[in-house]
């Protein structure tokens, strides 16, 4: 059995996992953790695991972290985790980071977009988890930078034709999440009376994610790519569904388009290649991506369809650590 | 033209008040107040209003309120208002008080479900505010006490039945309310994705409705009236939904209850007797209430649908107004 | 392995049913059967499917059901149901039957509610499927009447009080199911710009789920119960909270209440007691009941949340399941 | 008072343009036809208007059409239209077309999208109703092609680029369109339990409002315009959210892209230009735009919101009547 710590349970990404966990044969949950003032059962904090969850979610003592856990999930937010994560690696335990921390290899781009770095050692190790994409790093890895939900899907959504030198190196993400992704701290724009029946674009020019897609997106091409992504939020729970407007180098029929990505993903659990729009809802709750690229207009537009939390955060951080560890990659997660 | 002032114009029952009086051929708004820190152009403090709405939410001046309104919307909280009320009274304007505080008569129940009252000299003189039960004495009240949201779904539910002794002085309301009831504040319940796809119930045995709708009840049947009021909150913006369970003290067949309610209601415009259950969503949005009464299992059953903010507070608000100044009920609610 | 087939496979309890056996390590799916105009690839039916099941949707041959499988979850519509079962119970089949067909045992209720019973025997044989209460009759059955989704919650949330013979026999039920009871054919009102932050009362005094209420709180309380049973729909996908609206026979408090629920259920994982309100979310997906039982106005009042297609459908047939072939009861179902 | 017919009343724009009439004083609804299966009691058809509106929806007579009416609202679907269009000019009426008949002046890309046209001789003198584009044309219309809803976002988020030779003539719309869009008959799709809690693409690479668009961009920008169009629908009532991606010729600066819009609609009581990214809710039911251009990436992204319903149909229909019969263009809609 693996032993897996979650530090920052008492978000949407750790119950989350903690579900997930709750149907995995091969590793089991032995130590939850969180903020004092968030602490508790962790039945209490989170009302859904009534009867299911027998933790308490407890301050962090880094003696019991190290001999109750092999592998932490670290799910503290962005600037936090790296004040955390050495320690962590120092003390032999294997970690799967939750946070943009670890994501972008360019120091001067994540403290652009960030704070000044104080881990740049670690940075360096750092293994990018997207598990279809990086397979075998992912295997010897001792820390992982779990990727973003946005870009999560549009790395899968767009690296047949990045890798396959198909579109020019610039394109157009744009993006829709649910409301999830805010995390779970109440909020103006959130309050269900605000949110409701509502829909709107943020981090106009400026989102987070685009430095973190476009370092992943130019190793793919082996270029410079240059996105614009321009996120929106909707009014459901859960998914996220990015419409990527890219320019083809070559013509390519709706067939071929369909036949590549197929090819490319052949021997994957998690990505499957549609003949039509996804359907959000399909993907929700599950660690699966959906994708279907089309042409239209002269141009390559590919439509792909996550769950946020779950193969945007938790599901891919068990994905990872299934590959850490050997076992099935799909277990817990079907 | 009547001019109005909103005390308190920052919240959801300001804005709808702001709305119906964009429309509004009688009345104008002429100042509208909220506490300092809510304060700022009212298109921007309510961003739906953009270019709609010229007038700034200011703090509160007394001299300015005088001069300026004939007739004050007293928008404010439970507790807070009846200490401002007497003021108002004091300087000559009319009053329409949104809150609890001159609903109940009997100052031990007020004083049990929210604080000392201190204010009984206008308590003893405000006027219940339930349009079409209590009308004559609105048409020359200085101040209103504005109902509350399911008071008002229950009390124009149960009053041709209370009123003509067809039912015990006994009955159960399970209601629920959309989301916007819980007002503007965001809170872990209503975050986003808490609320939605969510339905609870709460105040479970002593919600602050119950003693008002006992009271006003208990003045339609002449007799004590006791309710078993149960409220529940939907993933919905707005709306009440009442289903009002009662003994019958005779038999009575459906038709003839829906005759008795038409007859009751013949010439009111805003209460609409169906003979089907309504759908919230019919009122959403409007200042009518749509009731069907029906029997079942030998119990009758009435169901009674509001639009919580509008007949269950601003629109009623509006129609006692209308009342109030001998202009036609219906202005700027149709 | 158990061998599963699923007759009437391509509705909303077949996929669930499809969805719970994707993580069912002691059984398996190996035929899956409709009519034949909604026959398929099983994850071209249901596109959340994509890739998880390669079985086909197939129209019902009895010779390839009867090699194939051990158990048959029958989701048929009532009234047909019974057209097969006995076919299925000749074959030496296990049957779990979705339908009301045999869970009625008096003939004249049913064709009172539904049409002439053509299948007599087998319902005097059939078990009533609601674990919790009746699991040893279950463990031997060879046909299980699964129990209805509003009976499952009403039950449930008031059998401790049946039992122990602490209410009237007759109670009032407010329900509210999520839209996802009216199944998977489009109509008007649950088009979705209709249903869409509405909210409804339906099937007002006669109800099909009264009666098999009635006859198993009959058998609980060892006494005729008569229900006043009013459901609703709200404008949400899953879940059904049941407030139930009882007199008491003798004075208890909250606490004591709490006790003997939690008395009552103490070595059932599925139903867990509450000390405040259940959140119908937060059983949204899964297998469990949350009940919190609570004194209000000298009655008791009790608050019952499943979800309506997992612990009120094709979840407890799962739990049938296990419970007829002696595996944990849980499996698949955490 | 202009005396106004609604063919076609029996839909979503038809209900919208009632509900808009009920509140208007210079104009009144004096006939209401539909398909004879969908006639009946106006307040029955759609039974929000219980008690609003005493008119019968009935099957169209000419004759009574003609007598009693000044203007007619033809809410028909496209191809169905331009049959009765001819007729209704005929007979001296003016017509408010709500289809796309009359909109492509070239003959040839309307059959390319819908079907042959047989009424060439009035597409030729109808009017596009862009109120803010092309108010001088409509004051003397007798027939108006009223706006798709996905262009009139589209063309106001761009009318200032366009005839200021901003952009380059190729750009790329994302749209979202809540549910109404699909209109009042029921459809897989967008049954509550499949809609709710979803997102997703449709009419890739061919909608139909495409040429529209083009077209109009065309004249705007006295140059071909090639517009890449992607609609999607998102699980919400009402609205649509139009993010618009171009490119710039000239260096502009955000500051300057707000003014270069204010400017342009400076005396557009409907058109509101914002700071931040709209909010699709603060449009939702009303007949106002509000737009927000910036910079991103070096591009220009206008964001455009409008309710469908409304300014994209029935509210625009009406500010059309007003500009036809020189009355205050806000009647009405405010």
């Amino acid at each position: 059995m693996i032993r897996v710590a979650i530090i920052g349970a008492s978000g949407y990404t750790g119950v989350d996992a903690i579900e997930i966990f709750l149907r995995h044969k091969k590793a089991k949950l032995t130590y939850l953790t969180a903020l004092a003032e968030e602490c508790g059962k962790a039945d209490e904090v989170f009302s859904q695991l009534k009867g299911r969850c027998p933790l308490d979610i407890e301050p962090l003592d880094m003696d019991k972290l190290t001999s109750l856990a092999d592998v932490v999930f670290c799910c503290l937010p962005h600037k936090v985790s790296m004040g955390f994560v050495p320690k962590l690696l120092d003390a032999g335990l294997k970690v799967i980071d939750f946070s943009a921390d670890y994501r972008i290899k360019d120091l001067g781009v994540y403290e652009k977009f960030y704070q000044p770095h104080t881990d740049a050692e670690n940075l360096a190790h750092a293994v990018y988890g997207l598990c279809e994409l990086n397979r075998e790093n992912i295997k010897d890895a001792k820390l992982i930078a779990n990727p973003g939900c946005f870009p999560t899907s549009v790395l899968l959504g767009t690296a047949p034709l990045l890798k396959n030198g198909l579109i020019e190196n610039s394109f157009i993400v744009n993006s829709v999440t649910g409301a999830s992704g805010a995390g779970k701290n109440p909020s103006k724009n959130f309050h269900f009376p605000n949110m409701n029946e509502n829909f709107f674009a943020y981090g106009i020019g400026s989102h987070r994610h685009m430095p973190e897609m476009e370092q992943i997106a130019g190793e793919l091409a082996d270029d410079n790519v240059e996105i614009l992504f321009q996120p929106h939020v909707g009014a459901f729970d859960r998914g996220i569904l990015s419409s990527i407007y890219c320019q083809g180098k070559t013509d390519i029929s709706d067939k071929q388009l369909v036949e590549l990505f197929n090819e490319f993903y052949k021997d994957e659990q998690f990505v499957q290649i549609l003949e039509t729009a996804p359907m959000l809802k399909d993907v929700a709750g599950s660690n699966y991506c959906h994708i279907f690229p089309a042409v239209a207009k002269g141009k390559i537009v590919v439509f792909s369809a996550i769950d946020n939390l779950v193969k945007g955060a938790s599901g891919q951080a068990v994905q990872n650590m299934n590959i850490m560890f050997g076992i099935d990659e799909t277990e817990g997660l079907l």
